[in-house]
């Protein structure tokens, strides 16, 4: 079930697609429909995004856990972000642009989730920033650039494509680490591959994912 | 018209807006409803699409004929996306979000519009890369990153948030050339303030906003 309402979330947007429709992807039976037509196609987006959210946030912790050094942190968080966005486009689609589907309640619980996610990166550019590892004059726009940058993966990202993981990965903490201004040479450590979430790679209208 | 659809296609996304509430909305009658049921609704989304892709391009154009050096083409190409999404965000998201909402065919048109933008950006890279202005390893990967940065602002930028329009853009300018491990030292002639497209400042979940 979760599986069929995150690629129909992902390909029509939450608020488009049908519990009809979602109840022929998922092969269900009409008991279950009218659960789900009662609240229970939010439930359902709640469970997706906050799947995702808990992942993303266990992930950052463990990477900025790993090791001291602002800038390795700082990579490590970027490379956690760029792997679960590249493996699970889908789910990580449906959790960036679907808040706005929320009723005011989730909507304030996920988004606090998302804030605490976020925090990582404002929390470990502000310490670069303290010991002189990242020079930025707005440490507030350098964190939303640095996660928008990485959002946008899941949105071109392709495992046919002419990039693997691991290369996006590597060039994304580069190229973040140069948005803080650090010092080269500080690569991460290692991090365990991100978890799968998705079952299916995502559309993707870019000429640049195959190209 | 055109205002009533964007707001609601932004909020709600396109395949989730109905042809009554748009007529609603736009206080249009019946007979204009009808031809709006008949593929207008696309129509209005092309229209919508286009204007935003057409102005991109059109001041993107301008920005790389401003000046022959790669960083300051650079600088001039990202000061010109971040202000045209921070002062009509509306526009800019529907623009980012809703290709995947197109027929083929108009998808095929609007797509091709967006990568002869976008290859904007790669020329000024490669040029950059060449001429020894640029330092990147991979000008693909380089591109999408900073495309994305950009296309965020229209993601969460407020006119009543804690930075000016300006602000974004000279940050915003100063991450990009970070990324493309340019020489400081290349600020961006100043431009011609960014078009108007939206009549209202999107909503926006983000606490970054108006904190």
């Amino acid at each position: 079930m979760q599986r069929a309402a995150v690629r129909l979330f992902a390909r029509k947007g939450f608020a488009a697609t049908g519990i009809r429709e979602l109840g022929t992807a998922a092969g269900i039976n009409s008991a279950t429909l009218y659960h789900y037509a009662g609240g229970g196609k939010e439930e359902l987006l709640v469970t997706i995004m906050r799947t995702c959210l808990d992942e993303l946030l266990r992930a950052g912790r463990a990477a900025v856990a790993s090791t001291d050094d602002p800038a390795r942190q700082l990579g490590a968080l970027i490379a956690s972000h760029v792997g679960i966005s590249a493996v699970n486009p889908l789910t990580a689609q449906v959790t960036d642009q679907e808040m706005r589907s929320l009723s005011p309640e989730n909507r304030r619980s996920l988004v606090a989730l998302r804030d605490d996610y976020e925090s990582l990166f404002g929390a470990v550019l502000e310490r670069g920033v303290r010991t002189g590892a990242f020079h930025v004059t707005d440490v507030h726009l350098a964190r939303l650039a640095i996660l928008e940058m990485c959002n946008g993966v899941a949105h071109w990202f392709r495992p046919d494509g002419r990039s693997s993981v691991a290369d996006v990965q590597a060039r994304f903490v580069e190229f973040g680490c140069r948005v803080a201004g650090a010092v080269p040479g500080h690569e991460p450590r290692a991090l365990p591959p991100p978890i799968r979430l998705d079952i299916e790679p995502a559309d993707t209208d870019r000429e640049e994912a195959t190209a």
